[in-house]
């Protein structure tokens, strides 16, 4: 019998061999071929499976999530994955739990500051899952103002322990993964006093709980800070709050490997360069920009996919109506998204490259290109993550009233995705220090002193203040080289504009706050050009398969006009382009989104994702949407009794005309 | 003892008379009286308590619902409730229950589409709750195209039955709230078919369950279609599926006020004008814009109130924090917004008045005003309904990581608001037929007929194509002339421009379909123009109230100018400002914003909201936050126990190295 599939038309229009597409989106030929075995791992483990995530309690979500965190150690020990093996895995079972934490954060936060002594102590138990730790940082009253935390690690020299305290409601851990109950140990951010001084928040390895009955060792308050947006999505995580009263830890806890306490309670930094700490943070940044790829792929494939089933006006003579994705204003919605999702799948790739090229230069001592880099991938963490919770919502919308259904699979994906906005720095916030680091570029245009990495292009200001754009055609749209200058132009004279008017002030931070919202303009139209020139950059490349350059080629200019017709405020009014030369941009975008349709399928098949890890009826590989939706209705428990719980007490007195008397 | 009040001082700052501007909100001294009376009865009956509906399973919210609805009834019965009154306290209830449908679809559907001999049949039931209905329009494989619609209602001569049955999968009724679990019956929507002839799509009433035990009558399928998107939110609705297996029903359930079948099966077109229905859509969609500004009005208030509240960064010698409201980002994301709740509050009320005079013109038999007022309520629905969720997010990211709490109420805020961009019209498909009305009416603007309405402005074609926009200064942003020029102006050279690309296409379908994208936008444009237009219009009205009046102006200029700043690739591209005005009106938005500022928290104010209609421990009208979501915080069920249920089975065999072992 030959398997069921409603995509078959689609998948045989494509114009380009989709194996080789699944492997430049992987990577590489490596790293499509461990996803893809691991894939098929998960998704055929009954244990892993998560179509009824939405419809459990809390507390049975939860549990549910402590026994699929303990299959997946159990898998990875008896399959002897690799690490790289075993976070695909945790990856694949989708389901936000304290290892997360564990593994994200508890371990390289000890990693990255701990000395060597303390990492030999703590690490191989952390790796054995001995002790399950978690980061916690944020408090009640303090997330993006991390200088301002008020817990206090005050030390005793009488008895060489730090004593940690929570000295006021708001100075209460709060939002701190896998805390509210499984961590037994975790990394605490506090500020050091010693001596009478204070020395800023650092970072103290603290035990919460018993090892033996997991219960909170004296002086420790802790529990779970309540259910959080959707059903399913991020209640699986314990984040949890956390207090402390006086309670202490030996002194050897405090996390040392930049500064450290001695005995008699002097404060001493140590050599180890303090630029370490932003190494990391480039780190993780990258983390959550390839993470944005991925759930932006998610959406667009499920949107994709429905939209070639779904069908809405325009039948003639009684045949079958029209697929909506024909439909020029889903087209304009929808592929632009598609194009997005390849566009932060390339950045994404670069920052890795990113995080190797800064860590081996801080290994050599060489801090010059940190600033850029820290900039860089502050900024694109903000412009991918709020593109990306937007974008999910968008293709939610695009599925028309299904979207709405928990078994789209979309609104799960929304509720879950959509921290990424705030966490690891608010996405205003970072765009904020991306737009100081412009402005102190811009300043220093003058002085000689070149542009480098993402900034080069500012070297080049005399010719982007004054270029004009060629284009005299909607063809002349599909060259690199004028989608580049006028990327560069816009940013350029946005961040100079913006300069110009803060010199207008005489106190600059004053008007550094005042400017703000044009600031971050400036920025997100910086960060921007780097997704483009990264996209471009990598059609430069080798790249092999049947077509698959020129799909490439078509997405990134499709990326690329999206943007400009976006933003047409931007670059029509820094006269980067006319108004005629938006118009054809707009024009071009069309004719590409005919050169994308017929080809709309294949794109999404080749993220190579599982129907287990799409989750989603809409989004289906074999298109079964309807069958499939009717059959997972009867799912719902209010479908267990045919006439509802409630009936007797609340409905029938009413349509009995007895609600006066009727006990409810 | 003084009732706390964090708020207090941004409270003595304001300078207007807040409770004269929350009749202003409300409409009028009586709309706020009886608004104002009936939100206190709901705020304190503690069975419509709702602050721990999102950790309620689906069948225990379920029951919840029906308890309330129960109860609602018996405190409008008890209370002597006008029907005002009453709309009022279910409005206050705030959960989504099957006596929406009821009253605000079956009911309606009976009035405007039954006879007068139906209506006296099946009225008095429905107005006593005998029998409860629900409204079976969508389909499974149809929602937006409703002419597609699959089931069938076929006349039996024989038998002087209708046969109504669902011939496909895809026929089967899919979405109608209170079909799941509750309805007695149901107007349903079927093709009609008699003398082997289709007449398209008529509605029935059909009777689905026993009014003795509730059971489906034979032939009749009919469940819940299962979770929706969040927690709480819509899930306390029992939207169903309905299939039918030829069930018959007498000749008079079809309901036959604009056609009819005979006994012996001839189709009878009335003499009741068609019309008439098209003023039921007027009606609806004028009630989902006066929702939009409530959803709207709710996200602001909580993320206004929480914005003061909230501190981060910018403390001087170990003094306070800055406030977040003070930031110009903040400002700058958090006003359009509160200004665009008055906005949409205003252009509902225009709509209740548009809708009056659309329905004396309809008695007196003048319809010349229905197709402006129809394109004008679709534009209208579309374009409120997408930025209040859009806002609704905003506000929740601009709560910081504490909004991502189910507590903040943001989160069920937004999932029980998205699917009004989708229902009553999907809002791209309704700004389409603005598109097409306003291509016809650009396409007679030669031939002497006067465009009415909100279409006057483009009587002035001539005019407004030529004209250059007079602002020297940023202050000349603040004149009503100058805004409403630039904004017809705007609206109509993009609709001349789409009409001029039109006329190129040799088939106008086609180019309809292909110019679609750009259609929308100009669309956009014209919907604008017209909330714009009304918030000025209302302010040529008399205002009393120290200070209110000026407030008011300041909220216009505000959203106009926002409008202006978000679109000004649309104002600049059309040549309706230049650049450097399209500056000067940012410039003078953001020295709105410092107007706005001390106001703010007495803007919010004025909804007069109760904090239990809010249900947000960030809104709280005292402001006590923090120790409230401290507290809030142990009621959820995973803090029952201090060690979690699965511990034993799925953590600690983890931490004790037994994993392997483990019975999982």
């Amino acid at each position: 019998m030959e398997a069921l599939d409603y995509h078959a038309e689609e998948r045989r229009k494509a114009e380009f061999d989709v194996e080789e597409m699944k492997i430049v989106w992987a990577g590489s030929r490596h790293a499509y071929e461990v996803s893809d075995r691991v894939a098929r791992i998960v998704a055929s483990d009954p244990v892993f499976q998560k179509d009824n995530r939405t419809m459990l309690s809390r507390k049975d979500l939860f549990k549910d999530t402590l026994k699929k965190a303990a299959h997946a150690w159990r898998r990875i020990i008896e399959l002897r994955l690799s690490e790289e093996e075993a976070t695909k895995l945790r990856f694949f079972v989708d389901q936000p739990a304290y290892t997360d934490l564990h593994w994200g954060m508890f371990v390289p936060a000890i990693k990255g500051q701990g000395t060597e002594e303390q990492q030999k102590k703590w690490l191989p138990m952390a790796y054995k899952m001995q002790i399950i730790g978690c980061y916690a940082q944020t408090e009640l009253g303090h997330g993006s103002n991390v200088q301002g935390l008020e817990t206090t690690a005050t030390f005793d020299p009488q008895t060489d322990e730090f004593v940690i305290h929570s000295p006021t409601l708001t100075s209460s851990k709060w939002w701190p993964g896998g805390l509210g109950k499984v961590s037994t140990h975790a990394v605490v951010y506090a500020r050091l006093i010693t001596d009478g001084q204070d020395y800023g928040v650092h970072g103290f390895i603290v035990q919460l709980r018993s090892l033996d009955d997991h219960l909170p060792l004296p002086g420790i308050t802790v529990g779970d800070i309540g259910m959080k947006f959707g059903s399913g999505a991020y209640n699986s995580m314990d984040n949890g709050l956390l207090r402390f009263d006086h309670v202490r830890i030996p002194r050897d806890q405090m996390l040392m490997r930049l500064s450290q306490v001695t005995r008699d309670g002097k404060y001493m930094p140590s050599d180890v360069p303090r630029q370490l700490v932003y190494g990391t943070m480039v780190y993780v940044r990258q983390t959550i920009v390839a993470d944005a790829s991925s759930a932006l792929s998610k959406a667009v494939c499920i949107a994709t996919r429905y939209s070639a089933i779904r069908r809405q006006f325009g039948s003639q003579n009684g045949g079958p109506e029209t697929q909506v994705i024909n439909y020029k204003t889903q087209q304009s919605r929808l592929f632009p998204l598609l194009a997005s999702a390849y566009a932060f799948r390339f950045v994404g790739e670069w920052l890795k490259w990113l995080y190797t090229d800064v860590t081996e230069r801080l290994q050599a001592n060489d801090f010059s290109t940190l600033p850029e880099a820290h900039a860089c991938t502050a900024g694109l963490k903000s412009i991918t993550t709020t593109a990306t919770a937007d974008a999910i919502e968008e293709c939610r919308k695009l599925c028309g009233g299904h979207g709405y259904l928990s078994s789209s699979g979309l609104p799960e994906l929304f509720a879950v995705y959509v921290p990424a906005c705030t966490y690891e720095g608010d996405n205003t916030v970072l765009l904020l220090q991306v737009a100081r680091f412009l402005m102190k570029t811009v300043s220093q245009l003058g002085s000689g002193k070149k542009p480098g990495g993402t900034t080069a292009y500012m070297g080049r200001a005399e010719h982007l203040m004054q270029c004009s754009c060629d284009v005299q055609s909607a063809e002349d749209w599909l060259k690199p080289s004028i989608i580049m200058e006028a990327f560069e132009a816009r940013a350029l004279r946005m961040s100079v504009a913006c300069a110009q008017s803060l010199s207008k002030f005489s106190n600059p931070e004053e008007g550094f706050a005042e400017l703000s919202p044009n600031l971050v303009e400036a920025a997100v139209a910086h960060c921007q050009l780097i997704v483009v020139s990264k996209f471009i950059e990598k059609l430069q490349q080798d790249i092999p398969g049947k077509g698959v350059k020129r799909q490439l080629e078509i997405l990134c200019n499709v990326y690329a006009l999206y943007l400009v017709h976006k933003h047409l405020g931007d670059f029509v009014s820094t006269g980067c382009i006319t108004p005629k030369q938006g118009a054809l941009a707009n024009e071009q975008l069309r004719s590409l989104y005919s050169q994308v349709r017929p080809n709309a399928i294949a794109l999404v098949d080749a993220f190579n994702y599982t129907d287990h890890f799409l989750s989603s009826i809409l989004g289906r590989y074999d298109g079964n949407v309807y069958a499939k939706l009717y059959e997972a209705a009867w799912k719902d428990p209010l479908n267990d009794s045919v006439v509802p719980d409630g009936y007797h007490d609340y409905v029938k007195p009413l349509l009995r005309q007895q609600i006066i008397t009727a006990r409810l």
